[in-house]
């Protein structure tokens, strides 16, 4: 077999020097010819009737083009005042009421951003307020108030979300039901049966660059729409929808994106903005600042409750959990987000009896959406942290039980299908080996205690799915990619280039990735779930094999070979016997002309069906491992993560570079879940929306010491076997870090983030409970 | 045979409102962020040697960022000094000479275009005089100083200027030679022998948008140039070059362009934007004022020299030319226009014995390159004058003496090949007949007189060339076209469009056309000749067929039909036995999942060879005619075209009304040049650069009456029969006109333009030489 060019090799990324330098130019710094610029009027109040609006004075002050309120939204012949990428349930600004501190209630336009700013003050809204909940069990009890009235249903939904399952006044919003063999039997089997709650707070993806959007409307009606999305056919579609156009009116157009982490998925200022530019007819700019990021769009704050009978010998035989997601004001895509950790919160275990059952209830917080990990972080948070505890009452080695238990390869999964390519097995033991499992760790000093811990998980992909590529090949012999997914500083484009080059032969600096723009891209369906690599990184390889074949069907009657025997090497064509064209001069010689290229295409669509007909949850697996060891202070309760190790089943590293950041950085982004960050609301107000309050990981916070464990069991479906490692990295930190802190002291912690004053206080209640146990054993 | 839907039918061009109520934006009201202004300093004299440049009293100017000299352009290994369309024989700026009064120096880069201006005043230059000249007869001549002492030819050419010919030591560039039997036995055997000079001076196209490029290179090397070019790809192609970039490097944008009349197909500007981007690592923007327009480009002077052997009958026998164009100071795009002046040299008439010579010569001018007709508007002035005057001679009937000789269907050409699809005849004669030619026109007032005069040519297009297209249906079943050839106000927009609804039955309003860019839309040779809706209409509707093809193939299995038997319809598919899916919902069907879209391909290429195997001149022939009615002035000499009649063969009328304004708007501009228009050179120096002193057509110097004569002889390889009708009004005016003022007054102008005093002295020249004849006469 020939050996790889360039797949397979730690290139860096194409624009990194670019980032480092701070050459590179994201949206925010992107100014359109007489471009508006657009403030948001939010509500400050966590729940209420909006009673009157007077932007009368706003729009007195001087360089105020336009103020939007209701009046402009409701009965509007342009558009839509309702939309949502799953429930109609959100506004362009608020109708009668608001639902949580930081609800859009007007916007302006003006010509400078502090006439915008300065006209918000001058709006008076009044507001009737009502009862707030803000916490997901309390808003499903008896006589919560209720958040929205009637759920509107968009007339296309997603393909994976047609059983969306909204309780009808109540605050669920949907509600997943998973169910497999006889739970109750299996717990009356059991020797032991655990029952714990575990719980997340809502956190922030703390994406450098903030939202921004620009819309355009041309004299003719097509509306261009620059925005900081890492979904824009999505955006378009959705777009296209409220305002009434054709999809051929509407193009989305995506520069640089400074961090994504889910957040820039649906949806979010982009219809204010439309609007906007829709009454003022001209170009309308909106920024969002820190704080207004943060009131935007958060990830699910979570409770699960997990019951888990084993036998004695760690046998797993039934499993029973309930998970309350609170996906705050409105839905937006919290129904998946449900679904995936439903479907994650038996853990990657086979397990005879299972029952799920999940909620996502609204409450009066931001809304919560897609955050990397995708709800698993939450299940895995839950089911990895009771496995130790587990492992612990049984006298077991944590890994031992797990893999007593593990699904691997040909398991059987909860919905009853066997999984195929997954390197569950092999990434649990390479982790343990990384991390020097059997090894104990010692602290030097007498206040500190060492521990060590791991968690894995399964993870699957959206299915059903589509993406779309093009390739050109240039006149000169060099290639232009065109592919509608994001580079949102994964590295997507630079694997993208390097299948490219790879397939055509073509070297990596004679190949241009066109940024995402829905006019010049064919359709992807989010850059998401870990899925470009698998999808439009195939789609691409597809369009490059494309190029060839139309390449092979030119030249094969020159070698006099079938297309079949073309060789392509050093941007040639050959015929294996000394003959050759380069790409240029075959284009010239077929056309007859300089200036002809060729464009090929590739679409990637999976589905819940697979090859054989059989039912499919995932289009591919992923599986990951984390394992953590750390310094616990005893003193002072402070953990240090001495080192961490990221393991990955990927298919196969394209480029190993890649996927070493990849999982690096979801590790630390974890390792800010695990230990630090938190949303803290008082009575529906967020306290700490910002960079200073909001704590976050800083360059101490990190481990010393991190390692990658990248496993290869390919994907026949993906390039060359890759399947994706977005977000493996993300999910086990939280788990890995708890059970390691309790190996090392003895304590468990089960609500996240893991303080310095949580562990303290654990460690000062076990002490209380050895003292007294000690008391009593004394006792005669 | 199925009726069309809007293939036929005047639909207004989709821009229209948008440019009568000013809202289109042109790429001067582009600003892209952080972008300098820049500005070129040009030379005060015409002919000199480079002393000396000294930049630092201009770089000492605060806001300057660079100044650009041929310090920067010398031995620069990131780009080439010398770059051109054909000849390598323009530089960035200015090396060891300068070779006409406006030719770049240096350029400026500023933050504000004010100081650019000013930092140019400080740049000091000397030079060293050099003999000036400024006719290309005088050019040729022994002894006349040389321009350009060497040649650089690119290393790839166009297809159709391989055989180009200079003649190394003299300022001639190009020789075209074209023989067809003994032209020499043609005199011997004719009964009469005509021989007269013609001449034509340079003109300007007189665009009302200027020229502009902005040009950024992204950090990571990549650059994005902006330009009103009617070229993208062909400035892509020589930028590419320029700057040792592969092409996935260069994406060339071209937004709404205020016209281009074949002005804006070759770099202008564009090289110097890009050096100073380079060199400022910043964008940089250039907008050339209206003196600096006519500085750039004009159109070519001709003189022609005529002789042509007649029988009695009005047999033409033999004719012989000889055609000086006037280049200017670079060759730009001149050698190609030479080709199509001699090819056209001896009129739509099949003459059996021919003999052409045409020179291309270089002069101390402004460069002279494209203009709408491309060197045939000057050939036809020679051949339509003296048509007349042979007939006039002959005492026969103009439009008998031209039936007598005209080509037509199945006539042979000077090249020896047959010609096919040619209204040449039915072109001739209708718009005799809506001149009402038989009828003698009389003028009311005795100090005025009136006449009638006709021109007829045929003209081939650019031959081989090449255009691709793609169409994309979109998710929701509207459509959006790519097409890389550019409305310049021409209308091609429009026709993409109504040929894409024709095809796909998709309402017009569904239907939006992308911009020119070169990575969006794949590759068009160039917007001129009249090639667009014959070339990309074709392929448009090639790409369109694809499309419609893969929807037949996804539902010809569910009707259970042949692909074949599919039906099109209101946006849907149809077996024609009541089972129908709009095309949104077979995307979904087929695809399983919403959000696939489609795009089809199509290709066209044209060769010298055509399906038979014969070599072909052109891939299809223009046939026009123009007919003038005056009335002249005997007093003042002034020309009053009363009516103005345009006639073209334009194969099939896609678009009546888009054909009516093509051929309005030529013939308004054949006018201007007819009448008024000319470059008056003193010493070198253009003495008329501005809308002031340059003589254009004004309202009240339009025709009192015009009419559009359409006829439609379909040539099967254009898009439902159409050929092309970009050139055909302008190109007879001139010689019509003269032709009625000689039909009126009996004097034969034969340099343009016909202003009064030529006419008045004509006039006085004849009545004085008919007093003389008189007064011999009635000496016994």
């Amino acid at each position: 077999m020939k050996e790889n060019r360039v797949i397979g090799k730690s290139i860096p990324r194409l624009e990194s020097g670019d980032k480092v330098t701070g050459k590179l130019q994201y949206l925010e710094d992107v100014k359109i010819a007489g471009m508006l610029h657009g403030k948001i009027l939010r509500s400050s109040v966590p729940h209420g009737k909006v009673l009157k609006i007077d932007a009368s004075q706003a729009e007195k002050l001087p360089g105020v083009v336009a103020v939007l309120t209701r009046d402009d939204v409701t009965d509007n012949s342009h558009y839509d005042s309702h939309y949502g990428p799953v429930f109609k349930d959100q506004t362009i600004v608020a109708l009668d009421k608001v639902r949580y501190v930081g609800d859009p209630v007007a916007a302006v336009a003006a010509t400078r951003p502090e006439i915008a700013e300065e006209a918000l003050e001058r709006i008076e809204v009044e507001y009737e307020e009502l009862p707030v909940v803000t916490d997901p069990e309390e808003a499903v009890a008896e006589g919560a108030p209720i958040l929205h009235e009637t759920l509107l249903l968009p007339e296309q939904g997603f393909a994976d979300l047609k059983d969306v399952r909204p309780l009808e006044g109540t605050n669920i919003c949907n509600h997943v039901h998973i169910e497999k063999g006889e739970v109750e039997n299996g717990f009356a089997e059991s020797d032991h049966v655990f029952e714990d709650r575990f719980s997340c707070p809502p956190t922030q993806h703390a994406t450098l660059e903030t939202f921004t959007a620009i819309a355009r409307f041309e004299p003719s009606g097509k509306l261009t729409l620059w925005s900081t999305t890492q979904n824009p056919f999505v955006i378009r579609d959705q777009i296209a929808k409220i305002f009434h156009l054709p999809l051929s009116r509407v193009q989305v157009i995506v520069v640089n994106i400074g961090g994504g982490y889910g957040s820039k998925l649906y949806p979010k200022l982009e219809p204010i903005a439309v609007a906007l530019a829709h009454k003022t007819k001209r170009p309308v700019g909106i920024t969002l600042n820190r704080e207004e990021v943060f009131q935007t769009l958060t990830k699910h704050a979570a409770r699960i409750y997990l019951k888990t009978g084993v036998k004695k010998d760690g046998t797993i035989l039934a499993r029973q959990c309930r998970i309350y997601l609170d996906t705050g004001a409105y839905a937006e895509i919290g129904p998946r987000v449900l679904n995936k950790s439903a479907y994650g919160a038996a853990g990657p275990y086979e397990i005879p009896n299972v029952m799920i059952d999940a909620y996502l209830v609204y409450t009066n917080r931001a809304p919560a959406g897609a955050f990397r990990g995708f709800g698993l972080t939450q299940a895995t948070w839950g089911h990895e942290c009771q496995m130790d505890m587990i492992a612990r009452a049984l006298k077991m080695d944590p890994v031992e039980l797990r893999l007593k238990n593990l699904l691997d390869d040909g398991g059987e999964f909860i919905t009853g299908e066997r999984l195929n390519f997954l390197g569950m097995k092999e990434c649990l033991v390479k982790t343990a080996s990384a991390i020097d499992w059997d090894t104990k760790s010692v602290a030097q000093d007498s206040t500190k205690v060492r521990g060590k811990g791991l968690a894995c998980f399964i993870k699957a992909t959206l299915t059903p799915s589509i993406s779309s590529a093009t390739v050109r090949l240039n006149e000169d012999g060099s290639a232009t990619l065109y592919v509608g997914s994001v580079d949102i500083g994964q590295g997507s484009d630079t694997v993208m280039a390097q299948i490219a080059s790879e397939e055509l032969a073509i070297p990596m600096d004679q190949i241009s990735v066109v940024r995402s723009d829905t006019d010049s891209s064919l359709y992807d369906l989010t850059t998401s779930s870990s899925r470009t690599t698998f999808h439009m990184g195939r789609a691409l390889q597809l369009a490059a094999q494309d190029v060839k074949k139309q390449l092979a069907c030119m030249v094969a009657p020159i070698f006099q070979i079938s297309p079949e025997d073309v060789v392509f090497e050093n941007q040639s064509v050959k015929s294996g016997e000394g003959q050759d064209f380069s790409y240029q001069d075959l284009l010239v010689k077929h056309y007859g002309i300089r200036g002809a290229n060729l464009v090929g295409r590739g679409v990637v669509k999976t589905s819940t069906i697979n090859e054989k007909g059989e039912h499919q949850h995932s289009a591919f697996w992923v599986a990951g491992t984390g394992a953590a060891e750390v310094e616990v202070d005893k003193e002072s309760g402070l953990v240090r993560v001495l080192h961490y190790v990221a393991g990955a089943d990927v298919g196969k590293a394209l480029n190993p570079l890649a996927c070493q950041g990849q999982l690096r950085g979801a590790a630390i982004t974890g390792l800010g879940q695990a230990l630090l960050e938190e949303l803290v609301y008082e009575e529906g107000l967020l306290i700490n929306p910002n960079f200073f309050d909001y704590n976050l990981p800083r360059f101490l916070d990190l481990p010393e010491k991190m390692t990658t464990v990248i496993v290869e069991r390919p994907n026949p479906n993906g390039p060359y076997g890759a399947k994706g490692v977005g977000e493996t990295g993300l999910i086990p930190v939280a788990p890995a870090i708890a059970n390691a802190i309790e190996d090392a002291l003895g304590v468990r912690i089960t609500e996240l983030p893991i303080t310095p004053e949580k562990v303290f206080q654990a460690l000062q209640e076990k002490e209380a409970r050895e003292r007294q146990e000690a008391t009593v054993s004394r006792t005669p």
